[in-house]
């Protein structure tokens, strides 16, 4: 088969389509013919040299695809050859087969293109383990979603208002904003120009946020800890911002908060096959009926995958970018 | 009635026994003929004009108490003049009389002096809540306590053993740790000589502690990160190094932890009665059956509460002071 490679860490160009070994089926696992893969902000980060995958699994970037079943190993029941899913990997997605834990398996929903469905598991498995799973967002709490246009920020902003709580997002240009207003988002924030601070203070009455979705982590806890409402949770899954950065335990005390930080990538298997569990019972029920929907920015060859890493690094998108295959 | 004032925040000697009127029982509150109130660090802070007392409670210190209710207000059921009770407080403890709203209240557990039961609300609803509502301490899991011969401490490591966790606890002295051993602890650390991150991995083969109870703040913030297992949760209930430090959220996210801080006194009646009647629920069967004990300190009469206080400064007890009235 072939395979997104990186021979050398480095910007986009590092990305090399060359042939590789096909994977093996192991015991448990399912083998995938991959249409598309979607990219990620881990996906950079591994390009550049920073994010090793974890033990066991696949060297090619990719955390998640879509496809047609080929192959079933020993031990996986429920799933067959032909079957058109989805899968939330470790690594791998950037390659034309790929094998999967069959616990990180989800149906392609009903009526849904395959390639559109690489879009989802990421984002879905994401935003359900930490705003609902983690953060328990409850009906008429309010949610903030730094970087709202983003892949991850398109899909928390359906779900919060699919369980009735009021969405705030920031992102940097108005266009970006209003695509967030199109679905749903209630406070719109342009970070460039306002503080979100303040911004959320005023439009919550002085309450501030019960659950903060961050992918900028440092740059953002003081801010993020400020913006909390009483009984409020600061869920960091990403730190664009950096790592490393001050907590006032004074401020959150007074506010009894709490901060998490989580990631997919490095949870053991039972983990997974719990969240992505949990994503079919909770979340695909509302993309089969439409209520809420996978937002594509665009679709990219995945030969080309150098193509959409630019685009991800410009920050120029809105939603997911796919990356398929010919086949 | 007698109370314990603060005419000028200071030291010990700050605490004057004066003459001030009753107090007024209202809507939904019993008025309780203090028997005993017992010493925490929060009055300390408050002694020393750092900690307010909320709007509307007490100006008197005094987070707890026992003894008998002499009035009922309107809208109470389920207490009756002459019970045998201890109240959680936001404030007034250290008087001969305090109105409690009635969701506050705890009966005397069967068989214990009144004045024992003085020493019996802060702690276990400081542990319940923090432990086991926020953390979820479950069996077969470690607990990491620090200053585990405090009120606190000693109590902690009870509740954890009672539900089948292992216990690891900080203390300054041989003495100090020996108490915690009697009580149940497991591992135990002398944080003056020894390294707690090193000596609960060395005791957890690698895997740290999936519950911190931290009393320290930013002090102890970088060091019990490290100190986390696997889907840790380091829970911040007092700062007595200091409320601002570094928190490492690539560490963090690493160990997919959560980092909360919470205290009991800001929270409105309805969270006090949750915890409350969660306590009475969980805890008080244990109290009454023996398997739990509360550890007093010593007992001092209230109007020498300046004597408790230096008590709790030099940090030479081992468990709950308590502060008897006359009555």
């Amino acid at each position: 088969m072939h395979a997104i490679t990186i021979p050398e860490p480095g910007g986009p160009e590092a990305l090399v389509w060359a042939e590789v070994p096909d994977p093996e089926v192991g015991e448990g696992e399912v083998l995938v013919d991959v249409a598309a893969s979607a990219v990620n902000r881990a996906d950079v980060l591994q390009r550049q040299g920073f994010y090793d995958p974890p033990p066991g699994t696949s060297p090619y970037p990719g955390l998640e695809c879509a496809g047609r079943v080929s192959a079933v190993g020993p031990g996986v029941s429920g799933w067959a050859v032909g079957d058109k899913v989805c899968a939330l990997l470790g690594g791998g997605g950037y390659a034309e087969k790929v094998a999967v834990p069959s616990g990180q398996l989800l149906p392609v929903p009903d009526g849904m293109d395959i390639r559109t469905a690489a879009g989802l598991p990421e984002v879905t498995c994401t935003v359900w383990s930490n705003v609902f799973m983690v953060a328990h967002l409850r009906p008429g709490e309010t949610l903030l979603v730094h970087g709202g246009s983003s892949g991850i920020g398109t899909m928390a902003i359906q779900l919060a208002k699919s369980v009735g709580a009021r969405v705030a997002v920031t992102a940097g240009t108005a266009q970006k904003l209003q695509r967030c207003a199109e679905l749903g988002a209630d406070i719109l924030i342009n970070y460039r120009e306002q503080d979100f601070v303040e911004e959320l203070r005023t439009a919550t009455d002085g309450a501030g946020a019960d659950v903060i979705l961050d992918n900028m982590g440092a740059k953002y806890l003081e801010r993020n800890v400020k913006a909390l409402a009483v009984n409020g949770r600061l869920a960091v899954i990403g730190m664009q911002g950096g790592t490393k950065g001050e907590l006032n335990l004074g401020a959150l005390l007074a506010k009894r908060g709490a901060v998490t930080a989580t990631s997919l990538r490095a949870r053991p298997p039972t983990e997974k096959a719990a969240i992505v569990a949990a994503v079919r019972e909770h979340v695909w029920p509302l993309l089969s009926d439409g209520r809420v929907r996978p937002v594509i920015d665009s679709t990219v060859p995945m030969r080309e995958a150098a193509r959409a890493h630019r685009t991800l690094d410009e920050s120029t998108h809105v939603g997911k970018i796919l990356l398929t295959t010919a086949g």
